[in-house]
């Protein structure tokens, strides 16, 4: 298969490259992507990315960001970022990628743990993670063609502890190379419309 | 209680102003409002419809629209309605009206039964409906003051069953009176980042 990772040189993307590599052909994106660049904030930016690798078989999306904030300091303006770049940027990849995918191709987006297990400053993500969570539901019973889509929902991973762990107190990180697992289920499975939870 | 409901003269809105009218005391809000005028596609208006009403103890919003499209046909553009409305719009309701909801008060927010047993043409409003069930559960872990926080998700109401029905094959419509005694719950109870489903 040709599979597009979008996020292909993060923590979790690397993971993902590696556990399909061997027998797929991947095309790594980001913003800096070594294959292709694309910034998913932007429409045009992933407009131009499709128009640039044509066909493939399935698209990945491993990229996307939310700032944290309590809630008494959100404003609509910290809670643009998540808007922008971890809902709409996972969505607007499947609106503008679906004549780009083959026949019985696949999406698979990235929720995360906090929807479902909240985190103190973590409502903008949780945000954009439900409402991804539910475009995938839904959008599942009418993709055309025989395409599927699905999302993966990591809970904190290890290599990001360091990092994060101050924000997720008590959580049992995962390693990344057990989260690519479910990408590796979405993408070579026949499931559709599930959220693939990584907890 | 004085008690905010945006969305009053709406099909639901209305249920919810009679079942609070008599113990309360009610501001009604919409664009056409009976008491207060207010777009909540918009920061600026939100801000000012709360500069002009002062404190309030609950504030309810039942307004909000996505368009209703079918995915492959569901365009960036055409999405952002149920991003400006439905999803930004009422969590706005939210983060601009925190200072102005007294210790212990608390908002009600509204999502809908398309989140969680999807209908064509409905992927817009389900990722709004979804990310407002997240942001509510989310953000209620860290509300200031006591201030709780919920969402109602609404079946199909038999009101509007003549003009929705046909999106809805097949679901049995709630009579919005039902859907309002969710609100009244969520107003006068004690549970916070729940959604209550009227299904
Ligand atoms: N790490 C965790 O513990 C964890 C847990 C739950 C959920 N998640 C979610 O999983 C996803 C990946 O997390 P991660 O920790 O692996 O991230 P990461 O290490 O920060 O990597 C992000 C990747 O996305 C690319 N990227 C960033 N912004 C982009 C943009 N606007 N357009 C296109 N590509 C962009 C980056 O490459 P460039 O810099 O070249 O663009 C990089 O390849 C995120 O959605 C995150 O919220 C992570
Ligand atoms: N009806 C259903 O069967 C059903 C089922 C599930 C969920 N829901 C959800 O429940 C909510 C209410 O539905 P409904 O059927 O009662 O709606 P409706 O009858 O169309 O009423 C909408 C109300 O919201 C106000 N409004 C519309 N746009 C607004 C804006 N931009 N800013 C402020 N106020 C605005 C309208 O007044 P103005 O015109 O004066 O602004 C009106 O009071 C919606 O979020 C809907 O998606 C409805």
């Amino acid at each position: 298969m040709k599979i597009l990772v979008v996020g292909a040189s993060g923590t979790i993307g690397k993971e993902i490259v590696s556990a399909l590599e061997g027998d797929n052909e991947i095309i790594q994106a980001g913003r800096n992507g070594a294959d292709v660049s694309v910034d998913i904030t932007s429409p045009d930016s992933i407009r131009e990315m499709y128009a640039e690798i044509g066909k493939v078989d399935a698209v990945i999306n491993a990229s996307g960001k939310a700032n944290f904030s309590a809630v008494s300091e959100l404003t609509p303006e910290v809670n643009e970022k998540g808007i922008q770049s971890k809902l709409k940027g996972q969505i607007n990849l499947v609106l503008l990628g679906m004549e780009h995918v083959n026949d019985n191709g696949s999406f698979t987006l990235t929720t995360g743990v906090m929807m479902d297990d909240p985190i103190p400053m973590g409502a903008s993500a949780a945000m954009a993670n439900g409402g991804v969570k539910a475009f995938v539901k839904a959008a599942s019973i009418e993709m055309p063609r025989g395409i599927r889509i699905n999302s993966v929902s990591p809970n904190i991973v290890q290599e990001s502890w360091d990092r994060l762990g101050d924000f997720f107190a008590g959580f049992e990180p995962v390693p990344a190379s057990r989260v690519a697992r479910a990408f590796v289920k979405s993408v070579n499975g026949k499931q559709t419309g599930n959220n693939y939870e990584v907890y």
